[in-house]
């Protein structure tokens, strides 16, 4: 094997070396020794941008773990299992009938030919190869697919919400049917509610999808999650930008949740993504798309959609906790802050210590808004003297808008303005369900798969 | 009415102008007229640190809105309703029997003889005025009250934290069989955890409880939570420091959350507080407490309890949003902070552009903690490639700690000790269930009133 190669699986100087000395390398199947006690498992490649003091092992769990170097005492070759890896591609049938649905891909788990994060044979991208891996798909759709971009869910922002918007744009203006978008799940929701504000009243759903576990373990929801999504790209009634994911512990449904009221709620659970303060758009199973409500923008024959591609970046996102100091809002004011959102305790509130703090940010232009770290429930700045101070101090409260859509929508509003009165106009104005009336009671925390309504459908369709 | 029993009442300035022009007073019923409507309700004493531009009305509601004073074309009075707001006073029936419990104020709803934050006629705060509330409180204790200091919670802060954990200390000394602490709810699973910290493995029971509504409204919730409060004080075997809060949209329980796993998840419900990521530790009624699990620390006859007053201020709390800047942690480097927790994506990830920064802060000997703003769930930093980035740079993975408690126990432990081998040491070893070993899948958003364990218990019960 090459240095070129080696570099390309990302394995350099102490890690390279290491590898080499016990005659191994990526894809071996390997037991490594090590001070920390021995591991199985199988050596995965890394990114070209990784250190070079850990060597990553995928596990027969399906978990991967990194191996210090330096703690390796010995590596015994088991065999090579690159063979697994190969992706088996087939032409994707194409035909007249079905409708046109474009995958955009950026980086997310289900959207890599190889995903370096997991070392998963992910069902890869293009269409012949994610007919290889999921062929149901083929019943659902004609599909089109285009990787805008590689990136972690963490590292996406303004640009690649931008970059994605136009793409929508363009998708629709080409007549296609339905628009999924692999994303990886981290930041999922921030993008969805990004979208939101940016792609208004599309004709067509727009649906982001990811998995939560990779493809080679057996619990898998990334094929489900993508037959769910492309279903509902490909037949749903519903226009708008959704967020389709597992629907509960079950895997016999996925849920459609609005991009500007859903939240991961989970580091690990497949049924992570949950929507806030209000029951979700609809279920979805390979039979179709049951929605629980009928208040949703409607799919058109036109091709007209608003893409609004704008975004500040100069703003931040406070979580509020005891004992905060004024500093950590003077710093942003200082540095050139146009818009801050903050997550308040209780109905929107904050120590009196920063009372200053805010006056001063104020005063120098920096739009100020309240939000509530429970999540659930409504900012309501009226009932205390806290809020009322903090009212009066201008700061502005924003209803039930969740502390990341806030941000998001901020960023979203100081990017068309420097007005301040247009963009509280704006940002107090509901585009898309980021501010609703009421929140139902079953939409506090209890939105279970045993919900009747759920448990009655799952009837209708199994029979 | 003098100018100075006005000043007592709040009002100054503008408002006290307006008072008199139309001729009412503070408790006056009445109707005004606004340039934005129509309001009908009593006026309500405001704190003397009130602004002089808003008038408070109580509304028929409950709610209390806040009126600019600008608006105001008439003021009509209807009546007089302060007699309503006299608490009847009686002897605290004191027998040898029963146990004793002090109740600790710290300005919370329920610790107030009339709450200026919402003008309700609060069930009082000493043992006398408590009793011509709750009359039930002389079945279950012998009650002393003691009032710490009288603060919002969301100025509650490590002073607060110090003082009510050598107050907690004393009584446990004094003899008392059980605790209970009066506290607004905003912060009160902020001062839980602070507590959980400082007051370790007490012999009593030591329970904070508030209310989410004001004890003149229908739906109050203050005088069962206090009941149930003193019930768990004054019999539990459970001698934790714990949240005794609602259970459900009924009434018939209210639950015990462990301190450090506990947080505020409505801004309005009752319901609010919730155990996250496993199950509460029991429910309570006025038949008295029912474990849901058997790993707690029990009740003793010693006076032996370790109090632990110590905490560092200059500590962070970082909720990672898409696109955070390098100048947001820089900033709390060069002010000074020795301590960021950070509310990580997922599993633990925050973008590469802040990576330059983490270093810094690293070098600079601030003590860099990850946890998830999922809320549920663990950390988990070996899984993908920015976790074990973030790891090599010196971020320490807190399991499944709450970012909220993290940050209670950062500021904690870098209060005791410089060392920060030490303070990881802290840290990573759980104290009272701050980390857990599994998080069971019935901790998952989904511990409802309807589990059959909580219906079974109150059939028996209520038979």
């Amino acid at each position: 094997m090459s240095d070129a190669q080696d570099a390309q699986n990302g394995y350099h100087g102490v890690s390279l070396a290491t590898l080499r000395r016990f005659g191994v390398d990526v894809w071996s199947d390997v037991e490594i020794e090590t001070s920390r006690g021995a591991f199985r498992g199988i050596i995965l490649p890394r990114s070209e941008f990784d250190d070079s003091t850990h060597l990553v092992l995928k596990l027969k769990t399906g978990y991967n773990i990194g191996i210090e170097i330096r703690t390796i005492t010995a590596i015994v070759e088991l065999g090579k299992t690159e063979a697994h890896y190969k992706i088996p591609e087939k032409d994707f049938p194409v035909s007249p009938e079905k409708p046109s649905v474009t995958l955009l891909g950026t980086g997310g788990t289900i959207a890599s030919r190889l995903d370096y994060r997991t070392g998963a044979v992910i069902p890869a991208f293009s269409p012949g190869e994610l007919y290889g891996a999921v062929p149901e798909l083929a019943d659902i759709c004609n599909l089109t697919t285009e990787k805008l971009f590689a990136v972690f869910s963490e590292n996406m922002g303004p640009q690649e919400y931008i970059t994605l918007a136009k793409a929508v744009g363009a998708e629709i203006e080409a007549g296609v049917d339905g628009i999924v978008i692999g994303h990886g799940t981290d930041t999922m929701h921030h993008t969805a509610s990004a979208l939101a504000f940016m792609v208004q009243t599309p004709p067509v759903p727009v649906v982001m999808v990811g998995s939560q576990r990779s493809s080679d373990r057996p619990s898998s929801d990334a094929a489900l999650n993508l037959i769910y999504a492309m279903t509902t790209a490909a037949t749903s009634d519903i226009a708008e930008v959704m967020v389709c994911m597992f629907g509960s512990t079950s895997d016999e449904y996925g849920l459609l949740h609005r991009g500007t009221r859903v939240r991961k709620m989970h580091s690990s659970y497949r049924s992570t993504f949950r929507t806030i303060g209000d029951i979700p758009l609809a279920a979805v199973t390979r039979a179709g798309v049951r929605p629980f409500r009928s208040d949703y923008n409607r799919r058109r024959d036109d091709r007209e959609v608003g893409i609004h591609p704008f975004f500040e970046e100069r703003i931040s996102l406070l979580y509020y906790y005891p004992n905060m100091h004024p500093d950590i809002i003077d710093s942003l004011v200082d540095n050139g802050y146009k818009g801050i959102v903050i997550a308040g305790t209780g109905l929107g509130h904050v120590n009196k210590s920063i009372y200053p703090a805010i006056e001063r940010a104020v005063s120098a232009g920096v739009a100020i808004y309240m939000t509530v770290q429970t999540l659930w429930g409504y900012v309501h700045m009226f009932v205390y003297d806290t809020g009322r101070d903090l009212m009066a101090k201008g700061v502005i409260p924003t209803e039930n808008m969740l502390p990341e859509v806030a941000y998001i929508k901020l960023g979203w509003a100081l990017g068309q303005t420097d007005d301040l009165d247009r963009v509280q106009e704006i940002m107090l104005t509901a585009i898309c369900s980021e501010i609703t009336e009421r929140e139902p009671h079953d939409g506090y925390l209890v939105f279970q798969g045993g919900m009747p309504e759920i448990e009655e459908f799952l009837k209708k369709v199994n029979r």
